[in-house]
């Protein structure tokens, strides 16, 4: 059991450090990064080093050396990169995130990188297109023979988002005239089949998918049987521009391992697995988590100032913007607020509870929109909904802080202003925290995109207007 | 191909309208629940769209009626519930939101939840076994055979966020001293073999495991070899106890479908499955959505509103306190405020932008302790990049907004200020960013538990008094 592996993070982390520890102790990095791996600058020491990491690389799965490499800084980085043995590089530049690949593919020369590109797959190599320069792709492209031209062109014709970029071309196709028997012939003299294989695709002359036949099937069924008694007809098959994140939903409706991906024609043209979906997922989610802490991208933990201000510059403005209009609404106001300070105390208040309440709300509506379970016919009800949660909340937490502000300021008057505002305030979220999404959602907009930072902008400037209006009104 | 299967979102959104009309067309949703399923309530021509309905229902995937009863308005769900076989009752539970299934087994009689429980594997059990009554579960342990109650209770010993917890029973066992050909034999006698199952574990006479045999190996290897020969000795494994974050991490970088669970004596005891991982890693980043939002947990999106109000409360309170600290901060320079209203409509903007910067920092750090790329040790060089960005976000946005408060006020040192508290602001946001989730790494704790609130709650009340502050001292 000894050599069983068990892997785990910690594990991976050992590994950096040994790494870090070998390209440290005798200046490893520096010597490589300055020379460039060029003989006479390595002194024997280091050459030691330099051979017993070569070797640990070279023992590592590619997406190890990939999770090294993103955990390393620059300069010891672009070493260990240099020690990747060149027919690992297109895959482990596979595995990096989007932003240390643009620093690794920049540290390459052209014949590096084609070199790299050459050990990889046409729907490999479209993912990796769009981070190389335009002549690389070009060269590449006419290197291929073509068919890998073709699918390259295919992989690369389809939107991010869709199915089509997503699925790979590693399908195994069998006739269903045959039996199980021939079958099993047939994928014995494979050397190896392709990663993920749970069924084979069946089809016609022209290549039109008839069923698919799982492997499950095959091993259990009598080798006598035609394909035809025994594939399924009614597989789950995804349209190659139908959006990826429909089919993330039924590979985890239908638990599935690898799908069909078939033309309007009927004529199967790739296949998806359920790895490609896996990371889609991931990265959604990561894309999703960034975008609401106002993070444009995935940003590399080691990149430089400059990189991660540029990052972070347009969130932050629009952020800006939205705080300026609130201010100019305070300065609506200043007339009361000299008046009667405590104002100034309070507003900030109504203005949280009510962006806390109101993205509560957009929270729910746009992740039932995401489901599918939350339709523009629902509107009414849920908005029925939302104010009257919104009403007891406002209500209740209204009444408390009204004690509160009692309590400090022993002003009657204020405390039911301040509770007016902060229902009125809750409502005014719940019923953006609806209509705003809804209303997205008919015009075919994106429901999520920036949705915190709107209702956020609504509910600052609203609660300050409401507050100030009805003190302006009632205690002035 | 007319009869393939094309599934998509708004196909299922088709199939729920289709059943909405079923129910409503001839009021057969309230006489189903008025009469709770009894005869002589139902009209004949409630009873044919009763038919029509059970038998649209029975076509559908189990994952495809759990969609639709999520979809359901309450009256509409229940009826449609008494309508579903019982003999699925138990895997549309599994499938659907922990809201929804609370709402279900309410509706259910004991009876008919052990009838439901019956049809289900140990750990599939498991996972229902907490929302089930405590004395139907005692009751199921008594029907199951000694095997089956021996892995529910072990399933039921892991922690929820445990791989012992996902781990499913279903393995097909293979010894390593008989040829591929004996194999497949063994196989041949399977009705089906599980889901998933893209490898055999390979055990010796104690259960220890010994090795896996890829399903593709066995595919295109010559029958006459000895799966000794054949098999995989080095698989990924897991350790029943390990985070299911990590197995999730090491299932998408290895891309695995399957991995055996080990325990410490190396005896195999489960096997981890990439659809458990997809919904793990899914249930995780919804869970990460709702808290950043202030959610506690998903909500059915028809829940009553008392359900809604409990479910939003927490985050609502904890939001209050940390606006009550910053308003009492506020409180503290009324004086300042009084001679110098402007700083009560400019000290939002120092807050909120504060809050923004914080929060991408903390994000940024959260999410690299979460793949394992950031360590204690590297504190400082994160502090010295943070704080660099901070200082040049700061210096421009602090000059922008300076410029703007100088066109709005015409004072010359009031803009000065602005600009020194937002500096300052967003220094202290930077420090925070990483050091509060550096000291919970440190301690033990979760790192994004909360992140976002505690620094909101920081450069809230933090900008108010620098802001402040700074006036009085310089201003008055």
């Amino acid at each position: 059991m000894s050599e069983l592996n068990r892997k785990s993070p910690e594990r991976l982390q050992d590994r950096v450090d040994q790494v870090v520890q070998l390209l440290e102790r005798h200046g490893l990095a520096d010597a490589l990064v300055r020379g460039h791996g060029g003989p006479g600058l390595i002194n024997p020491l280091q050459q030691q080093d330099q051979i017993e990491l070569q070797h640990r690389l070279d023992e590592l799965h590619s997406a190890d050396v990939a999770y090294i490499l993103e955990s390393l800084p620059l300069a010891e980085r672009l070493a260990v990169w240099q020690l990747v043995k060149y027919d690992r590089d297109g895959e482990i530049l596979l595995e990096v995130s989007d932003a240390v690949r643009e620093i690794l593919i920049a540290d390459m020369d052209n014949q590096e990188i084609i070199a790299a590109a050459n050990m990889l797959d046409a729907d490999e190599l479209a993912d990796l297109a769009p981070d190389l320069p335009r002549d690389v792709v070009r060269e590449l492209m006419d290197m291929l023979d073509a068919q890998q031209r073709e699918r390259l062109r295919s992989a690369l014709s389809y939107d991010e988002d869709e199915v089509g970029a997503l699925m790979d071309f590693d399908m195994v196709t069998i006739r269903d005239d045959v039996t199980l028997e021939v079958v099993s012939r047939y994928l014995r003299r494979f050397d190896i089949l392709p990663d993920h294989t749970d069924k084979l695709f069946v089809v016609d002359n022209d290549g039109r998918l008839q069923g698919v036949l799982p492997i499950k099937k095959l091993l259990v069924s009598s080798p006598d049987a035609l394909v035809a008694e025994v594939m399924v007809t009614d597989p789950v098959i995804f349209d190659p521009q139908a959006h990826a994140s429909e089919a993330a939903q039924a590979f985890e409706r239908y638990d599935l391992v690898t799908a069909p991906v078939v033309d309007a024609g009927g004529v199967l043209c790739g296949r998806l697995t359920v790895d490609e979906v896996l990371d889609y997922i991931r990265q959604e989610s990561e894309t999703e988590a960034l975008n609401s802490a106002g993070l444009r991208e995935e940003e590399d933990i080691f990149a430089s100032v400059w990189k991660s201000v540029r990052n972070r510059w347009a969130w932050l403005a629009i952020n800006l913007c939205t705080a300026l209009i609130a201010s100019r609404v305070i300065g609506l106001f200043e007339g009361a607020i000299e008046q009667l300070v405590a104002l100034a105390a309070l507003m900030p208040i109504v203005a949280g509870i009510g962006g806390n309440s109101g993205n509560q709300t957009i929270t729910m509506i746009v992740r039932g929109i995401a489901t599918g379970q939350v339709q523009v016919a629902h509107g009414q009800r849920l908005l029925r909904k939302e104010a009257g949660v919104a009403m007891i909340n406002g209500l209740f937490w209204g009444l408390m802080l009204a004690i509160i502000a009692y309590i400090l300021y022993g002003n009657v008057a204020l405390s039911v202003v301040l509770m007016a505002a902060m229902l009125l305030n809750m409502l005014l979220a719940a019923l953006m925290g609806v209509v705003i999404p809804l209303a997205r959602l008919r015009t075919g907009g994106d429901p999520a995109l920036g949705s915190s930072v709107l209702i956020t902008a609504i509910t600052d400037s609203g609660g300050f207007f409401i507050f100030l209006g009805l003190a302006t009104l009632f205690l002035l």
